[in-house]
């Protein structure tokens, strides 16, 4: 076999290269898409930021539409990697919980995409648009709001915190933590002094 | 000057017809701009809408960038005739404060903008595009937190609730708001009864 390609290696190649080209492809477009939405998002820009050709990214990603939903799970795969996973080592719980909030707001602060907060921008932009990329967008959400949730409920169980609504609790939360993505995107770094602020009263506030 | 018309009649005439089309065209562009952001908005497409020609609409309007800021402020002004102005009659303080949550609440749950809220579908989109647009979506978001901010102020003068931040608890209060307004667009109704709970922890909580 040596020196010779034959064909399943060619075929191996071609599928790595298309592989690699994806992630390039990807790894652009969730910093675009955080900038301008899923909408900024076109084959043509894409190509020429990374210097492949148009048709080349058109075969990998057939329609818009699909490169939109690639999109919006490679930005939540690094969302993962970035805020959840290191707090994996952390006690369930208030440690728990607390770990994400800290995570969360490197994130924003950061940020780790170009436009801040990858949800924020793309979950306003497409609320009133049904279809598969809101419904995308939708359940990533209510994972995010649920995890939040979940670890409190679990330090409330072992009493780290006082009797409260959980779910309550985690949908404020989340909504002040993406208020202040929008803040810190227009200049006002105090706003995290604000976020942590709210927070602490939320868990101090009793039956909330 | 009977059956005859002068060249001031002929003036008179012009001015009232582009103001009035203005008038159609920004009352077409909130909609189209809460549904799909003010990006979405093209001289061509609202002619089509509101069957006028795409021309016309230029002339009016010279550039989309000015269509846009213009739009904004159309938006204002329909988002104050609804939310803000009938809150006029209520005593300063608490009860206008309350009147103007139950307002913003009919506004994302009538909707007044096909979209919902105008600011929220916006201000993610352009927080992190310096320019025109940004700077006057940002500017009545901090008037409308100072706007609730400052009932809250006098509420607490008044004794009518406890001590706490004012600016802080508008901060809270507007982002909830904003969840809210996702969360209907994204056909959660319950979430009118979260964000009345959360405003009435939020007045209740001491020193937050």
């Amino acid at each position: 076999m040596q020196g010779s390609a034959t064909d399943s290696d060619i075929t191996d190649k071609r599928l790595l290269r298309g592989a690699r080209t994806r992630q390039l492809a990807l790894a652009r477009a969730v910093h675009i898409a955080s900038l301008e939405s899923l909408e900024g998002l076109s084959f043509g820009r894409i190509a020429t930021d990374i210097g492949l050709s148009k048709a080349g990214l058109q075969t990998l990603f057939r329609t818009k539409g699909s490169l939109q939903l690639a999109t919006i799970d490679h930005a939540r795969a690094m969302f993962a990697d970035f805020v959840v996973r290191p707090t994996a080592a952390e006690p369930r719980g208030l440690p728990r919980f607390r770990a994400l909030i800290e995570r969360w707001i490197a994130y924003a602060e950061q940020p780790l995409f170009d436009g801040g907060c990858f949800q924020s921008a793309n979950l306003a932009q497409y609320d009133s648009r049904p279809g598969e990329v809101r419904d995308k967008l939708a359940a990533y959400q209510t994972e995010w709001v649920a995890t939040l949730s979940e670890e409190l409920s679990i330090a409330i169980a072992q009493g780290e915190i006082e009797e409260l609504d959980p779910e309550l609790a985690a949908f404020q939360i989340d909504a002040v933590l993406r208020s202040g993505n929008t803040a810190l995107r227009l200049g006002d770094a105090t706003v995290i002094a604000k976020i942590r602020r709210v927070i602490e009263a939320v868990l101090h506030s009793p039956g909330s």
